[in-house]
């Protein structure tokens, strides 16, 4: 269980990493959308490993494939599933790692709760299912499109480099180096620091931030599925994400309140405010404003460097990192931040079409 | 929609501030389980108002009483209704209110979503809503002491002052202070501040850290619901939270994969690790290491001065606090934190009986 | 777990026939219906036990109260509840059966199941129970009235005593005799032979019938919540039901393609069909025609006789009936009927809201 | 939405008759299970178009593969994914269909409520999607073999052909004839009424009646989720089902309680009833005793006779049944009702693990 994400636009993955194939079914998306295939395939592209030198330099097309709900180029009201197929992988990569467990891995939470695991590539747990997830959130962008609402999001730090608050930046800048930060400066910077880090057969930690404009007032559903907290556990359950924080965050526990709230205006008859520490949400509910949070990556397990370790019969064992590997998983995951937070907008989207008798 | 929490030890919460009553059913408690009144009653007693200066003066009993579910002092299986009557409504206190959108509240966003809102005390969006989870986290609770899990919170933060960390913390200390610091000179520190505050007519943020010791390994369910996910959600899902980070958190950002990871070693037969990082949970998956994590919360919206604003029909006004507020939530907050944190991991450990075919 | 029913419009129900109270809570009724209390009560009266000579002589007011969710009048878009104390219990009429299971009761596997069971007057298991669902199906019917959709149900057979098929009826005459049947001849013959049944100490089964006229053409989800498979469940989930069939029914098993099949035409520019043997539902989505089905009831189980039986040690006993019970369950089961068919219904108008991207 | 199916042990089928492909993912599936892949074949090949002369003569291989969620033949707790790729598509025979609404189809409601469709072969509300399901309920079936708990279905009526009850029957010999109906003599007079009415280029219905054996006592969860209650919906989610009862169904109308009702017997320390008129539930709960209900088909909707209809725009238009079709619907539907009770057990199985502290 907990394959499935969403209420309403429902998404379910399966598939491992040196399986046959991973894919997605997601059920609830409305009929009448049109699916733009070389989109969903960009967005996965931006996702795929392989595709600069501070990623991992394994080669897979991660070539989308859809197998239902898609009739003469819209979307019908059935479920839509889609299907990538695994190619370029090493299982032999992993045939030492059958009975040890990989420090900060899956490997031995799996065995001890299932008894049993596909070990190659990390199985399930691989970063690999986020290529389904990137998929089905390339269609939840499509809906969120013709609405008006953009998901964007860039890398915000590596390490100890910080890129400046998202106000300043010039989003549109994300795409146009290989890190993912908008901030041109900042981001060779952060390319050298991930390419030392490589070199030194090491991994570094990163955070992505994510801002939605112009997403209706309205989305989020009292009291537990609020906005924030469904787009919280969206994001913690990507691979190596250790936090998560919205609007002001960590740092709104060391201000006033009268510092902090957000005072109204009206501004061309809309209802505005000044600031926005609320970070676009307010009980729960999208208020209008730019949404943002800051997503906490942890560095990558794999390191290129011996360490000690058990395997499933609890004696020890050294494990050398073989492979190819990502030193840094920010870059990467940037689509994949996009992605699950479109998933979660599309749901509410569709949730609040029923807060109101009509 | 939205008011209900967990798959199979699920709540569904219900109330007003001000209305005649609050309230939860818990379906899925299992049967057998001594419920003991006494110990629901003193969770809420951590909670509720007016226990201390630096807690908002309003006084209510806040007693539960148990209306379904319960034979003979066990649980039965059936769903456990129980039930807080409203008390000390002074609800003239927010007719002044029933117009204005008070700033960072949730008053804007409701009456925009449902078109109509309860206006007093703020309604459902109000913190009053939590008793009934602390109600319900208590038979949570009860069922993982009889499997030997505890579940602390402390305060760790308030303004800029910090406790030292948890390994370094006696939790036992945490309820011999007003402000549930187990440090006791960093409470002293954080008490004098909160009842600063509160004299400026000002309110302040802060943080709750909750450490889960003796969790069975094996708790979570990949991909979407890791532990972790269900966690932030849940914790998000309180008023005021503004983040959650767990194990290493947003400091794991700054490190390398050779310094984050917790490498394996057995001891007594049991693979544990060196370090914790991970925050006890790896892959989603709890793996009997402590599982700690921590919330953000912000200052409390409502505070005793002059704020800008407009009405629902866009007019500018000025909306000053009356009524009795906490200066400060952490306090009252951390046994709503170890009441969430309870019901995620009693809903998991009812999950994990599925995990294999026996 | 499975105290719920419904995804948008969703009700919770707690509470056990000897208890302190019975309840639901309605999670997803939309805001703005005007919530009329005295039609619930209304509703509520037709369901209450001791209303004539056919039914039980047990006496309870069976008086609900809203505790929140509703305001000035409306709802709010946040949880409903709503709850019935109970009155007139006599506990001790079930005292004899503490540990002796009645025949065809829930009293062997409930015990078998949770290991302890609630005995007194059937615990949970009793149709108490569907008050709190009759008084949630009334707010499912106000907001069906205002979309102009009608539930109608009425007694078809008791015994072997039948009504006319429906088109053959005036449903408005339904409720102007004790049993609910609209065909004034056979409801004097059904009345007769309850009340010989009775005297006899004895019961007898029956069913009720269920049209619903109006309802938008759309309502049902594809592939596993069809219409009529949701419509099927939910009455199955009452009380001493034993069987469900729509449109033609069983009786469509004899048929060729050729009689069965309903052909279109077109009428005033509605799409409309010539016959009706698909009960209003093609491929499980409603279309437009009449939605009709019919419940079977089996006699009610505590008779006033003398039954052999063991008791929870598996020693032979003798089980005869006390207390006050129904001879007939179906003149108080069109209501329950009623009310499950509405909130079906009302979840599907919300689900419906999701089908088109607009 | 509508394309899942379970609560623990969860499938979701996707894909259309004419599509690329149709499939499912299973969710829950516990680890460990030996997953048979020759025997998923098998009950496809039970179910597959062309199999006898009574049958549709299309032709499909209906082979299943496994994308995911099998290591080494074993369940690893992961989703399974299976997928049928579509061959024998006659995509043509559907083309003069297009705006037309074939009677008593899916084709006017699909259109209806999502302005659009995959007209082709009846896209998504085509039978061909009940292939996935019973690849998962083989599945399930291998689950609940290893608990020795067996699920048999057969054909028990074909138009006026009715076999006799079922403990009077051999259910091994069902699969000995063509027709599936397990005494010979009406298997006969069966297979010749089909034949007949194919001649006639007309359809018939017919009734499947499932028997579980073995079943645990404690299956079912109350209230609304109901052992039968799910059977129900399950059968009534199957293509063309248009009634279901259990036990004695709705021929317990006619009966008194006194005859109706099951007394309790203890026998080598198992407590058994002496009739089984409850049909193995009581309460909603599996007593222990043979589990059966019975599934009522209508004719199947495609003749290959001339029908009056309309098209999209409401214009009249005749409808010629071309293609091929079957000319009773219940020798195929067998293994699709015994994997729908298959789903529907192991299910509960789960969720049962959940009804005691332990």
């Amino acid at each position: 269980m907990g394959n499935s994400y969403g209420s309403l636009f429902r998404i379910t993955t399966f598939g491992e990493s040196h399986g046959r194939a991973i894919g997605v079914i997601i059920d609830g998306c409305p009929a009448g959308l049109a699916i733009d295939e070389a989109f969903i395939q960009r967005e996965l592209d931006r996702r795929k490993p392989g595709q600069s030198k501070i990623t991992t330099q394994r080669k897979e097309a991660d070539a989308a494939q859809i197998l239902s709900g898609v009739f003469e180029g819209k979307s019908t009201g059935m479920p839509i599933a889609l299907m990538i197929e695994n190619e370029d992988q090493r299982s032999k990569d992993y045939n030492h790692l059958e009975h040890a467990f990989r420090p900060s891995h899956a490997d031995y939470t799996y065995q001890a709760k299932y008894g049993l695991r596909d070990h190659r590539g990390g199985g399930r747990s691989s970063a690999r299912e986020t290529a389904a997830r990137v998929a089905a959130g390339a269609i939840a962008k499509l809906f969120l499109q013709q609405m008006g609402v953009t998901v964007q999001a860039y890398v915000s730090q590596v390490g100890d480099l910080k890129a400046p608050p998202y106000p300043e930046l010039d989003l549109s800048q994300t795409e146009n180096n290989i890190v993912r930060c908008p901030d041109p400066a900042t981001a060779q910077q952060m390319i050298a620091l991930i390419d030392q880090v490589r070199l030194e057969r090491d991994t570094i930690g990163g955070s992505v931030t994510c801002v939605v404009r112009h997403a209706p007032v309205g989305l989020g559903e009292p009291v537990f599925d609020k906005l924030h907290a469904e787009l919280g556990k969206a994001m913690l359950s990507i691979n190596a994400v250790k936090g998560f924080e919205y609007g002001s965050g960590f740092a709104g526990i060391a201000l006033r309140g009268s510092q902090h709230n957000d005072e109204f205006y009206t501004e061309g008859g809309q209802i505005k405010t000044k600031t926005n520490h609320s970070g676009g949400i307010q009980g729960g509910i999208s208020n209008g404003e730019d949404i943002y949070f800051t997503v906490a990556f942890k560095p990558v397990a794999t390191i290129m460097q011996d360490q000690s370790s058990v395997d499933k019969d609890g004696n020890e064992v050294t494990v050398s990192g073989k492979g190819r590997h990502d030193p840094c998983v920010v870059p990467r995951a940037v689509p994949i931040v996009e992605a699950m937070a479109a998933l979660v907008l599309a749901d509410f989207v569709l949730r609040a079409r029923g807060a109101r008798v009509w």
